[in-house]
């Protein structure tokens, strides 16, 4: 008999944003696996420390590049897939022997996270479940309590990786925007957001929600540094009643 | 001394789903407040119920009006801006005796939701917080394991009330979309998917993770009957690596 495979979610960053429905997962399966960078901690096993079982099994799963090759060259997406086939291959054994994995998920599972990699190689195979997460975007607005869209705005949800150009007819098209996946795109976010004239609704949000928080309108901030856990709002909601 | 405020998202069904910081919230606060249309119970409150103190005070905050006038009459607006006006003197008569009042948010608070109302009107002079929740979305793509967004992929969050000229736009600007408020609007978001050519791609969810949830590719769905619980999902990720 086969195990079963499920994504859990861990929020954003406060252990206190898991849900009851993940610390469940957590205590019932027999193995607990978790993406990182080779030589960095989890953040997301760092996120659910208190909740794991003295006996757990433990799988890391270790990006193999990340920086080394720039993300639009062919060798990136090889090594990567190869990672993604290989991490597949690692849960497909436990689930095999009859072992409940949980994949850990910074966030959402499903949405813009690593697990969605393993979750399209192996449910098709195997029983899964994902257990939602409180999104990155959902505990910055709320740690910053930024009322985020309402009636009939439209939300729009941007990859700061994007053409500069594309960010600013986003930027223009639409009443409220997030912006994920900041880290070194910062300078471009910030030209395209004055470009659009959105530049001074913008906040910015460093580790949302985690003991180390930094929050504050874009237009203040000095310089275009930001750390990977970094995300950009701007609110819609312009029609108050 | 005044009390606090507290936005506490209940996500979006499944009790489960609720954090371990709203069950704290709940627990901690003298007052609940939740909405409801007069003659229901509370969603959000039928979520939270097994963790309210058997002595809390509770704060109905009942809508006026819904369906007898038409959204975009300005009877409309005055009555709703009336209600919102008397729901948060209601509330800030609870802070102003010291009292710590939670209102409850399906979902999460700052999208989409009623509470954002209160929070624009009281956080300004009152001690506030927000307890970020799983959203709708979240719950719903989960629940039917639906990745949405990867990579470089855009995704728009649409009310279904837009027009339909606009709806066909968006639909074919964008890798993902997520359409909330899909009510009575589903002959209208069906026939923009069709013209956007994405209606193949589109998953019709009602009632995500509640025990009473129905989920099915729209384009077998039989009818445009749609609960107030129901969002249409259009994954994105076409890149996999
Ligand atoms: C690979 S995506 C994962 C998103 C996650 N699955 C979610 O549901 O939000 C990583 C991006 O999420 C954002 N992010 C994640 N955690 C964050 C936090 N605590 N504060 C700010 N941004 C965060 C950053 O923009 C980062 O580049
Ligand atoms: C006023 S908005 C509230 C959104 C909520 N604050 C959130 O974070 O998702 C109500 C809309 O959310 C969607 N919704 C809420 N709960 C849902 C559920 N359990 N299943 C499907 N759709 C849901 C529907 O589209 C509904 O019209």
């Amino acid at each position: 008999m086969s195990g079963r495979l499920i994504g859990v979610g861990t929020g954003p960053g406060d252990p206190e944003l898991l849900t009851l429905k993940a610390v469940r997962a957590l205590q019932s399966a027999d193995v607990v696996a978790h993406f990182a960078k080779r030589g960095n901690e989890s953040n997301a096993r760092a996120i659910v420390a208190a909740h794991l079982r003295a006996d757990v099994m433990e799988l890391p799963l270790l990006y193999p590049v990340t920086t080394e090759i720039p993300r639009h060259d062919p060798a990136y997406r090889t090594a990567i897939a190869a990672f993604y086939e290989d991490a597949a291959r690692a849960v497909e054994a436990h689930l095999r022997a009859g072992r409940t994995v949980a994949v850990l998920s910074e966030g959402d599972p499903l949405f813009y996270g690593s697990y969605m990699h393993l979750h399209a190689r192996l449910a098709p195979h195997y029983p899964a479940d994902v257990v939602a997460g409180v999104t990155a975007m959902s505990g910055c607005w709320s740690a910053v309590g930024l009322p985020i869209a309402q009636g009939d705005d439209v939300l729009t949800v941007l990859p700061g990786t994007l053409p500069e150009a594309e960010l600013v007819r986003r930027f223009a098209d639409s009443q409220a925007c997030v912006v994920m996946k900041v880290g070194r795109n910062l300078a471009r976010i910030r030209r395209a957001l004055a470009e659009a004239g959105r530049l001074a609704d913008a906040v910015f949000v460093e580790r949302g929600t985690m003991e180390a928080m930094v929050a504050m309108p874009l237009a203040e901030k000095p310089d275009d540094r930001a750390a990977y856990f970094s995300i950009v709002l701007v609110a819609g909601w312009e029609a108050r009643p």
